[in-house]
């Protein structure tokens, strides 16, 4: 018998529950032993829930429990669930997450901690909800040197897209639709505004730099509210959808990490994950392009890469290090933005000129688009690799109306 | 330093060398300690290539060493490569292999002998070429039943099917063309009769029933050499892609594996594998659909998933099994597919009337298709689940010409 503890009874938590309950006899039969979830700990009772009687509100019942080898943080954040996490790695218990705020911000810390107790932090559903993504970066594709990420890995942001691009609807009452049906927070900001995103590639292009710490709050991010319905049509127009990428890049230019809305071909792969579905294509220099497409959140698919990063840990013991150990470095880890190459859609009023643009953007390759909305004038910027994030920000400067800069992917 | 051999230096013997090579220093600071190719096994001389001083024909030198603890076989085919793999297990030394057909054929035996000798018989690159499907199937999903696995298997008929549907020209046509190009074989009947993606559905198969061997010739298994240019033409019709899907079932139904062509909806995610690449969907109760895509084969896609194998072995010393040890049951470990319900696109000639198809199949759902070519009368049946592959036959059997029979995704 394998004994695990849940902290935080929200929906992950309760999902995790819900799973190894809803697949005991399987689970049992593949560790050769029972799991059970021996405790849940939470300030609120769950009077309704059949796991009622799991929840205490005692800490100690937890951590100062030496049947208890493993335990889950669900509780999210990074006050309380940090707090919780430092303790129980201190007891030598291997903590496994969904917390992507608290591994992109303090993993370096937590893992060294885990590291000095003879225990494991994994975090497999901290990126892409269910959808394996880090064990098979960093075992399967051990052997690459991973040279591009791509990713779309919030589900809220990508149903907003998905649907203004649909139904030809607005930002806003989409997004008031998405929040009606749950898609979307109260204060949907952390997704709307790509810092979910941005802390997912933080952790992703870590692990893809063998630990080298990539801080999520220095990277050049940019959200999705500033999209519209215009800019869905040139979408159309161009035969591709808009999406927001998280990206990181490992290439002679540079290492380089970011968030922003682009323009995707919709003969891409990326571009088949739709709604709330999430899809991260790597690139590795053997493999080549992988895709890795599934649930990127919502309730059981989220635990499906909790309890799966539990089952190993438990077959495991403590021992098998998920990741190689993170470790924060003096040395600059990434190449400043300003020096990425970028191709962009830049949409300005027609009363523009040509001449205006090659002034604005000198020796940069610029191409008419193959649509211009009525009463704009719309160009493909920079297709050569000859613009960069710094000559985007000059050049720019020099319009008193800008419509829309979409970057092209 | 961790000493490896290569048996059979052909196109993914050479590319596991060469990503070796290529990565050197990456793999060494991943694994602590440098990885060397120190033996390639070949009954040939390779005297231009860079490798060449490593080849060696006598056995003798990679099976008595004792300095290489894990061996590649990328042989092929269940004869030396049988063979030499018992040999390598014998002595105690994990094999690594892309070889879908001895694993297929073998399997139970080969675990079994490296079970006795403390050591592994591990193969993520028999499926999906570089895609990491088995690793992330085996263990991130640990905690899901697997309801369904659908794939895109083979590159050869992908390719040949996508350019079918890309440029209108006939089977024959395209097929040469594949030939010329290197994506199909000079005998290609092991691609095009499907017998490479059976033997792929069957080892994802017994992965999924954790062991339960399923043998793949038992496999209800239909190629593509009967699809024409006027089925590409209704999946056009019908907004669909014409696929070779390799497929495992397991539900109230029963279990299910079988090989065929679907129709595939453009806007289904398996859709988005075209030419050469591979995709494969896997359903758990907890994750939901999760879809893996990329490179299905090729040089150093394939030798990238053979490379993450050996770092693993390499550094889990050969203790840390890939997948559950097969076995084989007398009991019947899948359901007779005769049981299996389908939704069929069926083409016949415009003169069978609605009575003689409604008299051929007494009690099953049929719908006018979309779109019929002329002379022909095309319907599908079963869409309510209510037509099995008995059904099927004994209602084809009724119509002295049928033009095709298409199944649906």
């Amino acid at each position: 018998m394998k004994n695990i503890a849940i902290l935080g009874f929200g929906v992950v938590g309760c999902g995790v529950a819900e799973v190894i309950a809803m697949n005991h006899d399987l689970i049992a039969s593949r560790l050769g032993e029972e799991l059970q979830v021996k405790k849940i700990l939470d300030i609120r009772d769950f009077p309704d829930s059949p796991f009622a009687s799991l929840v205490t509100h005692d800490k100690d019942e937890v951590f100062n429990d030496p049947d208890i080898s493993v335990v889950v943080e669900t509780i999210g954040g990074a006050r309380i669930a940090y707090e919780y996490t430092k303790l129980a790695l201190a007891s030598g218990k291997t903590v496994v997450t969904s917390n992507k705020e608290l591994v992109s911000t303090h993993g370096v810390e937590l893992m060294q901690i885990a590291a000095e107790h003879h225990c494991n932090y994994i975090f497999e559903a901290a990126v892409g909800g269910g959808i394996p993504i880090i064990r098979p970066m960093h075992r399967c594709l051990a052997g690459n040197k991973i040279e591009r990420i791509a990713g779309i890995v919030n589900g809220t942001t990508n149903y907003i897209l998905t649907q203004m691009a649909e139904n030809g609807a607005d930002f806003d009452v989409v997004l008031k639709e998405a929040q009606a049906k749950g898609y979307a927070e109260a204060n949907p900001s952390a997704d709307i505004d790509g810092i979910d995103a941005q802390r997912k590639i933080a952790i992703l292009s870590t692990i893809a730099l063998d630990g080298a710490y990539v801080d999520p709050t220095s990277l050049f991010t940019v959200g999705i509210t500033a999209i519209t319905t215009k800019d869905m049509e040139y979408a159309k127009e161009m035969n591709a959808s808009i999406k927001l990428l998280a990206i990181f890049e490992n290439s002679d230019e540079g290492k380089f990490a970011y968030v922003a809305p682009h323009l995707v071909s919709k003969s891409h792969p990326l571009a088949c994950a739709n709604d709330v579905f999430n899809a991260i294509m790597v690139t590795g220099n053997a493999v080549g392009d992988a895709m890795f497409y599934g649930q990127g959140a919502g309730k059981l698919a989220t635990a499906s890469a909790v309890v799966g990063d539990v089952m190993d840990a438990v077959e495991h013991g403590n021992g098998n290090a998920h990741v190689t150990r993170w470790y924060e470095t003096s040395d600059r880890v990434l190449t400043p933005i300003e020096e990425h190459t970028v191709s962009v859609l830049l949409r300005l009023p027609d009363s523009i000129s040509d001449d205006a643009i090659a002034e604005a953007f000198p020796g940069i390759s610029c191409q008419p688009c193959v649509y211009e909305a009525e009463g704009e004038k719309a160009v493909i910027l920079g297709k050569d690799g000859d613009l960069n994030e710094a000559r985007l920000a000059i050049g720019l400067e020099n319009f008193d109306e800008v419509r829309s800069v979409i970057r092209i992917f």
